[in-house]
């Protein structure tokens, strides 16, 4: 068997999500279906992650065991022509029979992308949340420190998740302001994400930045002390995967 | 009666175009039926230009003579609470009576955009063209220079075409490079343009610089000798008519 690893951009706005579900389109079953014509056979795939319903991705990673070899430069080629036009393999690569895209990945970074123009601009209105209020970007910024490190996001997850350990470490998070394009990008990198997490995260900077969120009450929430924080949970079609890190990364 | 002036921005993906068809959903139609809401009446709407199937808008103009008076600044809020999502107007002014959209337009700037990465950009793909091929910038870019001015666009109309004037002015023909985006966006403005254009424009400069069009070739279909060295016409959904210009303009 050979284990492959691809990279795949999908825009999100028509599946249900990365994951197979019986009766909603999903971005692996699709991946599944045009593995399944090269490979006359049904192949597994593996996602570095789940993302949600309406979520989109410029990086996600997964793996699959193809029963028999096929370059790693033909391969994205041979998927991309049997894929819908929103899902597009950029590359392939053989991995040791034991890599997991899921296991495996040592860190994500996620985007999160707010339109700021008075009315939507309609050609981004996939792939932003239109929210022309004021921000401060000051406060938005120094509670974007306040995220980083290794925390306790048990309050920065979707009520009723069950999750035992959620403890995870942020190594990015920050705020990129794009006045030309009324454009503010919000970049989160962890080792690992709670379910909504990003877009907890995300609701909860916005917040400060309205100026409706004092910044010690962010510290209590990190500390286990004010699950009133966190939250509200932004939209989905803002939020993008853009790149899952591997230990073999170049 | 109050005559209206405003501006529209729209993604043409779900449209055949601008102008009102019997059989196929379009711009106008979408607006007429939100105004006919408002005004409880039939109001005929008439844009600056026809846009085609697929083409996009981030500052279409067009006028229509209200039967009564609703504030400026309230009109692009009532309509689009009616407006399906992928149609936002983004101003509204009175106007004088004789102010008609099309007529009084000065000058049309479009932009074409390319999508130079080796895949195509999935979040990009229903507002670009995927070309990843090298292109020599500097050649395009004397190209662009020689259509700049009035000029006999004759062989520069779709086939088929049955204007008699066919002279026009490109105020500007420019090309901007983005390669941290892996886009090219094509700029290219004038007093008025012939059916399909700006599509055989962009695909005569994309020839020049993939290398397959010399510069004396343009200039002799610019004298009216060389048909050949028109087009192709590329495809609609890179272009994007991003402002029509009126005398009124601030």
């Amino acid at each position: 068997m050979y284990n492959t690893l691809v990279r795949i951009t999908y825009d999100g706005t028509a599946y249900s999500g990365f994951q197979f579900q019986a009766n909603a389109p999903s971005i692996q079953e699709a991946l599944e279906m045009a593995l399944a014509v090269i490979y006359k056979q049904p192949v597994r795939v593996v996602g570095a992650g789940r993302t949600d319903s309406g979520v989109h991705a410029r990086g996600q990673g997964a793996n699959f065991k193809a029963p028999f070899h096929i370059a790693a430069d033909k391969l994205p080629y041979a998927l991309n022509a049997l894929l819908p036009p929103d899902i597009v393999v950029i590359s392939a690569k053989k991995v040791p029979d034991s890599f997991h895209a899921r296991f495996d990945a040592r860190r994500k970074l996620y985007s999160y992308t707010i339109d700021r123009a008075d009315y939507p601009q309609v050609l981004r209105r996939l792939y932003s949340f239109h929210l022309p209020d004021p921000l401060d970007l000051g406060l938005i910024r120094k509670a974007a420190r306040l995220f980083a490190g290794t925390h306790d996001f048990n309050f920065f997850q979707a009520a009723g998740s069950s999750v035992s350990d959620t403890i995870r470490k942020l190594f990015r998070v920050d705020v990129a302001d794009y006045p030309a394009d009324d454009l503010l990008v919000f970049y989160i990198e962890g080792s690992g994400f709670l379910y909504h997490m990003v877009r907890l995260i995300t609701g909860t900077l916005i917040r400060v930045g309205k100026n409706t969120l004092a910044l010690p009450e962010i510290e209590a929430a990190l500390e286990g002390l004010n699950s009133g924080a966190a939250g509200p949970t932004v939209p989905p079609h803002g939020l993008c995967l853009e790149k899952v890190y591997y230990d073999s990364d170049d």
